[in-house]
């Protein structure tokens, strides 16, 4: 595995094209994991990301109390245990032991890496203002990491009631956008 | 083309994903169009949708006016026309005319369809209080409608600088999620 430091200022280009990702977060020695699909990029540097996380989720309480956690990003190959992880609540089971996959230590928060998913951003809450109102958490991400042997990351993207796309092939046009 | 009503409970799906979008505004009957990709789905029904419009685009002060737009989702086979509206602005040209985009009138709001777009989701603006600090408006969608004849909608979903990702293919799982 060669994990690899990536610049925070494309951590956009990893979120922009709107992959199903996973949430970690953890107390106590605890880890959680939350399949989330509701994000949005709010700003290329720092980076800063709307997420979405229903306030019925076990991984909503664990994110109040410590502030940080982990975005993670899947590819099709492990799908079943992001459904899985979609499906179940971290109040009755280790989702990391039930679905097998494997927490690695984040350099600066404490939630967990998930080692199966090619790109992991450790993020910071910044702003909790629409929190009660949306469930929407404003995060920081502060330091990002990408595994650089996956080269055509085959990223999913949620349809509804389990059916998801798998990302496609790629097109490059012109373009003065960033 | 057959348009036609698509029920509001599942909006969802069709922005979920996170496919590239091109937002219509209109003012004093001179419309426009932004591209955008920096969006999330913020509740189920009434369907909330987190926009971030850069106060710096043309259609930030038209949506800041009028409180109306529409999302029009297009695909690969208007890429070009996507990057072009990318990358001009409203305030110097008619991107309708430019890139020969058919408006059509939507039966809600004073913005207007995007014909060659396969879905299209009138919307009214729900809330404010992020635009000057994140430039992110909360829209609730009040009249979606798609083009029934577009079986396997091959959305983009931008991966920065001009390059896209195109929707591949399909997969099912057996999930409880929505």
């Amino acid at each position: 595995m060669a994990r690899k430091s990536f610049p925070l200022s494309k951590v956009y280009s990893l979120l922009e094209p709107g992959p199903v990702v996973l949430v970690t977060t953890a107390r106590h020695g605890y880890p959680n994991i939350m399949t989330m699909s509701w994000h949005t990029m709010i700003e290329f540097e720092p980076p800063l990301v709307g997420c979405v996380i229903s306030n019925s989720n076990y991984s909503f309480g664990l994110l109040r109390v410590t502030n940080e956690c982990v975005i993670n990003i899947p590819t099709v190959e492990i799908a079943e245990k992001v459904v899985g992880c979609g499906n179940t609540s971290g109040a009755k089971i280790d989702k990391f032991e039930t679905f097998r996959l494997t927490p690695m230590p984040a350099s600066e928060v404490g939630a967990p890496l998930i080692e199966e998913c090619y790109a992991n951003l450790e993020c910071r809450v910044a702003d909790t203002k629409m929190v009660s109102k949306y469930c929407l958490f404003v995060v920081e991400v502060i330091k990002a990491s990408i595994d650089t042997t996956v080269k055509n990351p085959r990223t999913i993207h949620h349809l509804g009631s389990g059916s998801f796309m798998v990302a496609g092939e790629k097109i490059k046009l012109k373009s003065k956008m960033k």
